[in-house]
């Protein structure tokens, strides 16, 4: 299958181009009869959208969703939702330059001899402007999520060495939107504009590390051996622009404990009912055993570089090999990871969407 | 698609558990007419078989490979090529108190919840017995890339906090296989080995990481947007069991560095027949940008948690919610790492031949 | 994977609604430097446009294809190529009473039985209006086809009892375009447009039978075993609405026959360059042998039933089990085979493009 | 996808060839707790094989199947469920003329073209012993489908011009069985059987239609546009060997209909518990309507043209274009058609199966 799909059963293919037409995604497999928000979609790309803040792209894209199809009377109907945003703000203009030489850290190499030639307005296909589609396709995925309780909540845990202290638990995720680098821990927050500023200023960029968190998700989600859930999540976050790592639970940190103290062992309660109730009392699994979720939270972390446009003069090859100087222009994000948290949630609701329905064929 | 599939045109289905016949896997979509050298096959499982050394589980299966079918004179046909190995050692008296409790760590619970009862011998499905079956068809997909002159190295790079120092370019990965460990630094091999016997005699386990790289994968492999190189490779690594954490290139602290230091310049040679040749300077980008192989070495890390089975006791519950005392028996390692290195080299081949072969269909 | 999608290499997505905003297709997997001729993708759709002619529906749609991604200075750029035509003469009010009963032959019973409710207005997704999408997925395979000189005929053999005698080796396929019945037997073509027009008048409706021939298709298209040539075909045509039938080469009538005359000879001739070429003396196979296309004109024919709506009054039931008496209204076709053929010929495209892909592989 | 898998959700994938070590399929995606009936397996497996009459090749294989894995205690586990069946009267002695000319109407010279090479042994993976892992795989499926309530019963409909004359809805299937050629009408099967031993006499073959019926399959089943119910059929009978045609419902016949007879109208009853329930008058649309079961019993037929291989001398050509004369040896049926009966309801048992699973996500 080729690479502009993701998901089995609810499965979204993405089009467009950064300077094309617009950007646009098509879900297949959404159950009939799921009341659809669109202003709640509206809202997720209000999330993810250009020029939302100081300390992103001032890019001005309104990115207004319009649904072409899959919905009657507000409902799903079984058949294919597409949605499709015009782009708007486009001018080709700033990246006539960006034909001649190869600009480092981006896909115009990799796409100049995997295809022959490429669309170098803006980076085509590899633009993130891509991922708008994405977030359109999650929102939808995160309300027939809500109807079972289940609900993802992203934030950026560091910037470049300024890191979160804090575990997830101790955080109030309600307080993640409220500043502009998308961090619930103020003071942590502050710092991370404030840097960002810096770098900005300096023509530079900067990465991070999101951490994401699901709650609800019930027992049972993922598929052995190949689809276990954290190979999915995986998957779905390094197919993010810029994602360069991802772990689940205690990650590469877990590798320097001993099995004795890595082991979340097992307690049971009483429910109301008389009946048992289970839980692990540490969760350094990351709330997924044996590639299927135990029912305690999904944490995951994904890391992101530092974004590869810079408004510096970088040296480059054209090619016919010869040394070209490639300006810094256009209008860029000097640090991904404000926007990337709704991205990174959407591919997560998707994953854990797909899942939901894998699983309703268990058992017999 | 159920899970136990990987990959589009090179594809393959596992299928057996740990205490059953024995485990199989069926290959589809290996082009007609590659000569197949069976004995590599073996000598991949070789690798990969537990009492292979001191470090390893004492269980003794000999791990002889049966091809089942697709295979004429000594060539792949184009049919599905079938391989299994029968189960020999098994003992599954061992198993019978696990029927009781759930072993902290691993898949019992969430096997039970998912489907209702679970097979308890040795894990059944979950078992990383089920493993057996991607190395030998990782060892078919080596023979295929072979050919195009692309191999593939994986080490032990970390066992708990002992992590070698030097970077991959500065060891000789030939000697990887001449530790029991499989560290290609001979002291650090040392200091590894001391730490897990250390750790079994303990009862306990340890957990690291491996580096894995590929040499030789020329520019255009991957599918961009959600079959990114990348993102194969790290859902392929988050699918082996026990693996928590994938990284490339850079991967998390890439997260800490500037642009401007992150990206890879280009350079150009010119080759012998006149023609421009393009590399980078550095390699943070791990061989990979915007999804697509760059000609560089594909470079990437795995994280391993300290494998759940312990020779201690453990507390946990039951099915009715009482507290069990499970004890620690049975025959495991202490270590996966060293297993884990040719299973680790046969994702990755597994992923790179699955793109070689999409590939050819990127041009008109 | 859902029901939305078509083949494996070159991947189409359909979306869209009769009374929705419009028909979309989505092309995933198209090769990167295909020149494509938009115009001639616009002339297809012409082909299947209603309002063409005298003998088709008199809604009058101009379905003009609007290009949303995946084009670059004319050529494929190996994005997803999107396409998309406005609905433009929507009257739901002529199916307002559609609400009410279920219409014979329609899928309104069963897409209420599968949905719980219905998108009522002219069929929703299950409209033929969605076959627009293919036509134009089809027209870029086609280009894409002609390039290694396969091309594809589609004619009109029979309208109810009216069927052309000759084989189709004996008609000049060129004239198909010249009747409105899209059949090049002249005389029969005269018997069957008064045929529909009686019909017509009626308030009738009736079926009849496609045949379709690909000239120029290599030896080598197919994959066994599930996914012989013959298999994707058939699979292809019965997902066009109203389809009833499929047979390749001698189908039903060829089970009449003996071995000793079905079986098609093998011959040799010299090339001028003094190699062997083959071909079989007879094509009782229909192009195919063992799922694999030989060389040969691929031959099969499709089996449409009558159109479902009437201009009469039928008795139905609505969902609380009333008799309810439905009237004949809107604007629809007394014969849908005129229109099916670019359709038919659109499927044939798309298996063959697909396979031609697939085929890419069969060798190391 | 390559082509030895079929199924979405149910999914399976076969290898082995008719002379090599055996022949097996694996199921992924059988839901768990499913107690399967290895021996009802085995019967299947009997009702295919050959040997079994003087009508069907003398080929002696027993045919016992080996479950490999994915069963505990009786039951399915959720793991995939392997089976196996060693090849035991193996004689690849007759097939060494093979190796030198083309068998009209088999796979010899579309194999050499497509593979380059082929396993002349007996026609390798082309051979009709792949249908055997089809037949294991339909026998768990048909036991899943029995649990809802759901049969499949194929019965031979016409052995040459030899017709049975009366509907299905006026046969008592139960008899099927009792005669060798599998043929409920009694009188039509005993001419059948005369007709086949004369063609055998003769070493000629000779062709047929199969009619298969399911019952008590629910409405629903069946997800536009591309999977319609009808559409994954044709496709899947269309991937037997030797099959030619095939037809739903009214099929070829009905285009010679009006519509206004061929629309089955659509009536209510009260069921006991005072809510209405719905059927058809007539079923010319053979129980699927918009790609949906509509509750109705689903009815098809498919074309199987005469067995290519002759007990008689055919002249073909060889690689270097020489003719030769292929004399008629090995041992094989006069007429493909009793033994196809348990393949075609296999293949009808898959697809119902498949669509079951997937009908369960159908609404939220």
């Amino acid at each position: 299958m080729p690479g502009n799909s993701f998901g089995q059963l609810f499965r979204i293919t993405t089009f467009g181009e950064s300077h094309g037409a617009g950007i646009g995604v098509v879900i297949d497999g959404c159950p009939a009869g799921l009341e659809i928000d669109t202003e709640a979609v509206q809202q997720e790309l209000n999330r993810r959208r250009p020029g939302q803040s100081e300390i992103t792209s001032p890019r001005n894209e309104k990115d207004e969703v319009e649904f072409l199809s899959g919905l009657f009377e507000g409902k799903s109907t079984g058949a294919p939702l597409a949605m499709f945003i015009r782009n708007q703000d486009q001018r080709p203009g700033d990246y006539r330059h960006l034909q001649e030489g190869w600009r480092p850290g981006h896909a115009d190499f990799t796409y100049d001899q995997k295809y022959g030639f490429r669309d170098h307005r803006g980076g085509g296909r590899s633009s993130a402007r891509e991922t708008a589609a994405r977030v359109m396709a999650g929102a939808v995925a995160k309300q027939l999520l809500a109807k079972q309780h289940i609900h993802i909540a992203a934030y950026v845990s560091s910037v470049a060495d300024i890191h979160v202290q804090a575990p997830y638990t101790s955080l109030d995720l309600s307080t993640t939107e409220s500043t502009m680098v998308r961090c619930p821990e103020a003071d942590t927050a502050a710092r991370m504009i404030q840097l960002i500023e810096k770098v900005r200023d300096e023509g530079d960029t900067v990465g991070g590390i999101i951490t994401c968190v699901a709650f609800g998700a019930p027992a049972g989600l993922g598929e052995p051996v190949f689809h276990k859930l954290q190979a999915d999540l995986a998957g779905a976050m390094l197919s993010i622009n810029a994602a360069k790592g991802f772990e689940i639970g205690s990650g590469f940190k877990g590798t320097e404990m001993r099995g004795s103290q890595h082991n979340d062992q097992f307690a049971a309660e009483v429910d109301p009912a008389g009946h048992p109730r289970f839980r692990t009392l540490t969760n350094h699994s990351g709330g997924i055993q044996g590639g299927i979720s135990n029912g305690a939270d999904i944490v995951f972390r994904v890391a992101f570089k530092p974004v590869s446009t810079l408004l510096q003069t970088q040296e480059s090859v054209d090619k016919e090999g010869k040394t070209v100087n490639l300006e810094g222009k256009g209008r860029h994000d000097p640090c991904v990871l404000p926007r990337a948290v709704p991205i990174v949630e959407a591919m997560c609701a998707l994953v854990l969407t797909d899942h939901l329905l894998l699983n309703r064929n268990a058992r017999v």
